[in-house]
């Protein structure tokens, strides 16, 4: 049976505050804080009803809260009736009911996304397993559903989680408000676990700001869940369709990543984040106490990678934990986040290094093109974006090259200085509108806003053999060739103001013959923040850590 | 022209101080010293007169030191000998140097790994590319090679970066000293980068024990290099064929794990490794000040891959750093090391959970021992042992087995304690002994062994829904189901004394509905150290942190 018999509006699940009468925004407001009040209320009242509804008879066998004893037994039908009804029972997956399960009876487990009561004899219920949604229909049937289980369905509050026995039907028209098409009519349903009163909505923290406007322009006012509720309900937060997508992406980023690189020979290392002294890198350190030793955490594998080539390995990768004290609080910074890093031999130039970062991002970016539709999707429903546009190979433009372009556009750098925030945007823009690519990479940089270690051109000691690449406009990923013979490096070491004392262990890593080599390192949030097209990297930091956040 | 024709010990390459005269270990030692001392004034000598090997004419062109200039500049033949050299050459890898190249001219790009001057017309050199090794012959011929460059190969300081150019022949005789059965005619030979004098040797480093021992009882005493004296120079020890293959293999356990995991529908996730406070888990934690806040390094990734979990993400793994500040100065434990973590939704039983660990690791041997033929050989060569025997279907055993089969030996042990090193021993052996296998799951441990968050059995609360695997008779794998009703976890905590508001955050994020989890944690470096019987897991952490080491 579909609801679609039933009520004009079946199909769509009504959005938390539904209205249609135009309202201040004020009043809206103070109804949409008197509407939680009284669905929190109707949530405690229903949970404890709950706990009432109790009968006798044979159907009083296919609901229930589940009992923990089951829960932690092996797979034992005797045990109670939960146990008895999945025993033998395979689950399927939400994202997996299509029509062509039609008739057939399933298992399912998944969260109470919204319910509606009918009338004593009807529910809907919007099940939610990952990112998909399925209807469920719960009407009383004289053979598998009593009042009383209606009443219990009615009673589970939002997030709860449950096991569902039905059979998979297919109305006459489309349903709107959930992913699959299909309907479960329920058979025997189960708590596996009850939620409680929710701080935010998953509706909420779901809709896009589009949504949000379009409402208000009607006049009514819809809940918008900022950052900071985010992340401080941070696994309420990650259940909506589009977090669900964004952390999948990013797997699928690393997974790329080091699928890629793999096949061309990288191995994979594993360095460590603990580092004597705390020297490093000036005041942006993390310090500890190591055993009473003076100690801080690694802001880059940079040392610990080259000594791996200088130990022979020929092309290393590590994917971790970098740690940044900085005082940043842009869109882009985080205190802690995840380094992909890469090292390795160069045989006659640094273009080596480069091309290995144009195959690797393209394979990343065509990967996540193939593999991710339906996440990139999600994320698209609720912060639209235009895909990336890149090349099959990637365009490489000289920092002189950029300079200039800068300049026939009436913007002045200093042509040995480093470019900022606005100049690497208008640059992106420029390109974008000349080469057609939102992806590109800029290379020899002025040696001067490049690190200590980066070896200059052999034509030209102003600029370094070196390379920034940028994804719409933003600077994602650094790369260089490094300067590996020793004494060359003391000298640029002291050219830079550095004290070569403080930095003897990473000078001596290139006594013993060291091989020419360069590598890069890219930020995995940034990678996702930018293909997707996201404004903040926090969205794409699972627990964020930022100069105000280090929890949860 | 092989050197077979020259000399009967042609083939084979002498080890350093080798000898045939039976002497003192007193006097072995100081011939040793001096030995070491004479060939470090050598190589000084050496170094300085290639510095004045200089001649003119046609030949000069075929050798030499290769200027920084050239190394940075883009590929251009006109910059200098090696860059004409080169040009439009593609590398050969040492290992890739067999039969099917003979005649062919080849460019290589090796280590010297050792030379020996045969006259002032003739030198051989051997040069090693990670493990691999070729014998390659530098004779005097009119349209090549000048006596010249015979000198400048002799003067070449071990483990200098070599390019050459030269012809792939085949010896009449098998060739005893290098991994390649070939040899190659030098044309041209460039130094890319000159090795200073070695604090430790790659074939002191690569030596067995058993080759030092059977030098002994023929009254050689051998350099037998100490494990802090590698360690403090990790840069050339991991050179040596053992340590290049380890953390290959190493490279390998991770990648099948995350293969294996993705292919079972986990998503990777990248957890913080900055935690709020410092109550994580009492003293064995790195406390460090985070922008005023206290904070610790986390002790593992547990209560976010199980927020993870309680935020829909199903199944989720991490690989990445796991700090202990523990004062162990066992052959097993570390102050860093690389977690391989995994937690899963459980439907029915946790059994879900051992049935991936069972499948995971059975994956991993399979695999390294398919891919990784070669590294295991190269172990294998210098720390002899056993292949691991395993079944395809992993033994299961619950802990009151394990103290059965104990009890039957006449071991005896508190039934309800946990198992120490000994007995871990004792029971791998037995296992061994009854089941044939090395690796095997030992389920249902105590309750008041395991963590205040692991469920209880449901027919007996002493014991819990746990588990611990081992291999080789050591621990290397814990899991378990957890508890995901805060109500009971709460009550758990208090009942292992824990204060719950300390823990608020933690029990929290079961509030909104959890599902039934378990999961797992596996230590890389143990993996590897005991697949491959290593006795210290320092030989399995490229770059160790222990409670007396931090650096290099």
């Amino acid at each position: 049976m579909s609801p679609d018999s039933e009520t004009p509006s079946s199909g769509n699940v009504p959005e938390e505050g539904d209205s249609s009468q135009p309202i201040s925004k004020k009043a809206a407001k103070k109804e949409a804080a008197k509407q939680e009040k009284e669905r929190r209320r109707r949530e405690i009242e229903a949970a404890a009803a709950s706990l009432s509804v109790e009968e006798e008879g044979p159907l009083s066998k296919n609901y229930g809260n589940v009992p923990l004893s089951e829960l932690q037994s092996v797979d034992n039908p005797g045990a109670g009736n939960w146990s008895e009804g999945v025993h033998g029972k395979n689950w399927t997956e939400v994202g997996a009911l299509t029509e062509s399960l039609k008739d057939q009876e399933v298992l399912i487990r998944g969260r109470v996304h919204t319910s509606r009561p009918v009338s004593g004899k009807l529910a809907f219920l919007v099940v939610r397993e990952r990112g998909s949604t399925v209807q469920c229909v719960v009407t009383v049937k004289p053979d598998s559903v009593s009042k009383q289980m209606v009443k219990f369905v009615n009673a589970l509050s939002k997030e709860s989680i449950v096991d569902i026995i039905g059979v998979v039907s297919v109305p006459g028209v489309a349903i709107k408000g959930t992913t699959q098409q299909v309907e479960v009519q329920v058979k025997k349903i189960y708590c596996v676990s009850r939620a409680a009163s929710l701080p935010i909505n998953i509706e909420d923290a779901s809709r896009s700001e589009a949504e949000i406007e379009k409402a208000l322009k009607e006049g009514e006012q819809l809940v918008r869940v900022n950052q900071d509720t985010r992340l401080n309900n941070r696994i309420i937060d990650i259940r909506t369709p589009a977090n669900q997508a964004i952390f999948r992406i990013q797997s699928q980023v690393g997974n790329i990543f080091r699928e890629f690189l793999l096949s061309e020979g990288f191995v994979e290392i594993h360095t460590p984040k603990l580092i004597a002294g705390s020297s490093e890198g000036g005041s942006a350190i993390f310090k500890l106490d190591y055993k009473g030793q003076p100690a801080c955490l690694a802001q880059s594998p940079q040392l610990h990678k080259q000594m791996s080539i200088c130990g022979d390995f020929g092309r290393v990768f590590e994917t971790g934990p970098v740690f940044r004290a900085e005082d940043s609080y842009t869109h882009r910074h985080l205190c802690e986040f995840t380094g992909l890093d890469a090292e390795m031999e160069i045989k006659k130039h640094y273009s080596e290094v480069m091309d290995i970062v144009d195959r690797l991002f393209v394979t990343i970016f065509d990967g996540l093109n193939q593999r991710c539709k339906k996440e990139l999707e999600a994320v698209g429903k609720q912060y639209p974006f235009e895909p990336l546009k890149y090349k099959p190979k990637t365009l490489r433009l000289t920092f002189e090259e950029g300079i200039q372009m800068l300049k026939n556009a009436g913007v002045e750098i200093d042509p040995l200085g480093d470019l900022n925030t606005e100049a690497e945007r208008k640059l992106g823009q420029l390109v974008l509108e000349k080469y057609g690519t939102e992806f590109y990479i800029l290379n020899r940089y002025p040696l001067a806003v490049r690190p200590f270690y980066t070896m200059p051109c052999h034509d030209n000691p102003l600029y370094s053999n070196s390379f920034d690449v940028f994804i719409r406009g933003e600077e994602i990923i650094s790369g260089a060739q490094r300067v590996h013979i020793p004494e060359f490096l003391e000298e640029r070491a002291q050219a830079c103001g550095i004290d070569v004392k403080t930095i003897s262990t990473y000078i001596d890593s290139f006594r013993y013959g060291a091989p020419p080599h360069g590598g890069f390192g890219v930020g995995l949030e940034r990678v996702v923040m930018l293909f997707c097209g996201l404004n903040n990297i926090r969205k794409t930091s699972l627990y964020p850590r930022d100069p105000l956040r280090i929890a949860p």
